[in-house]
């Protein structure tokens, strides 16, 4: 009955489980993922993310930055540059979010 | 200069491609992605998707699964059984998420 896999085919009529359910919180918001696809292809700054997104708007972006800098993928850090300037980088935990990312464009092209 | 990989760093000031913005659009929505995930552990009934969410709120559900048929990810399907119902099964295209829900959960867990 059981295929294997990660995903497992056991749980029919279980919850999906709690931990898989938080990580799929993050990425549940319009733009989410857009974003973090935007911060793997190295976009650190406010205006990069907005060229690279297009249609956002910057309220929304600006809120997306806090919620996923609130949830760990994101570090905000403000450099001291003429002018200072801050910039969003991908954590530890962010930057394992790139064979995700890398299915997701494996499955857009596909 | 340019990094290897499926997400190329080479982009960083141009917009994200299309396709996989359309791709990361079918996923940015509460839910989208437990959805699907509840769908690759077996689930195919407005219940059973219900039972693996939780939280979810059924008009919510309701949107979803039609946004997801729409997307073509879900084929939605009536039974001749007592009494008929209707099961929303995965298409080829949405049996292609796998890869993207296996790096899901990998995620979850490290």
């Amino acid at each position: 009955m059981c295929r294997s896999g990660p995903v497992s085919r056991c749980k029919r009529h279980e919850p999906i489980p709690e931990d898989v359910r938080r990580a799929a919180d993050v990425l549940e918001r319009r733009y989410a993922v857009s974003i973090l696809y935007a911060s793997h292809t190295g976009c650190t700054r406010f205006t990069e993310f907005r060229r690279a997104l297009g249609t956002i708007p910057p309220a929304t972006l600006a809120q997306r930055l806090g919620e996923l800098e609130r949830a760990g993928v994101l570090r905000r850090e403000v450099r001291d540059a003429r002018p200072p300037h801050v910039e969003y980088v991908l954590t530890s935990e962010g930057e394992r979010l790139r064979g995700l990312l890398d299915a997701l464009a494996a499955w857009a092209r596909s």
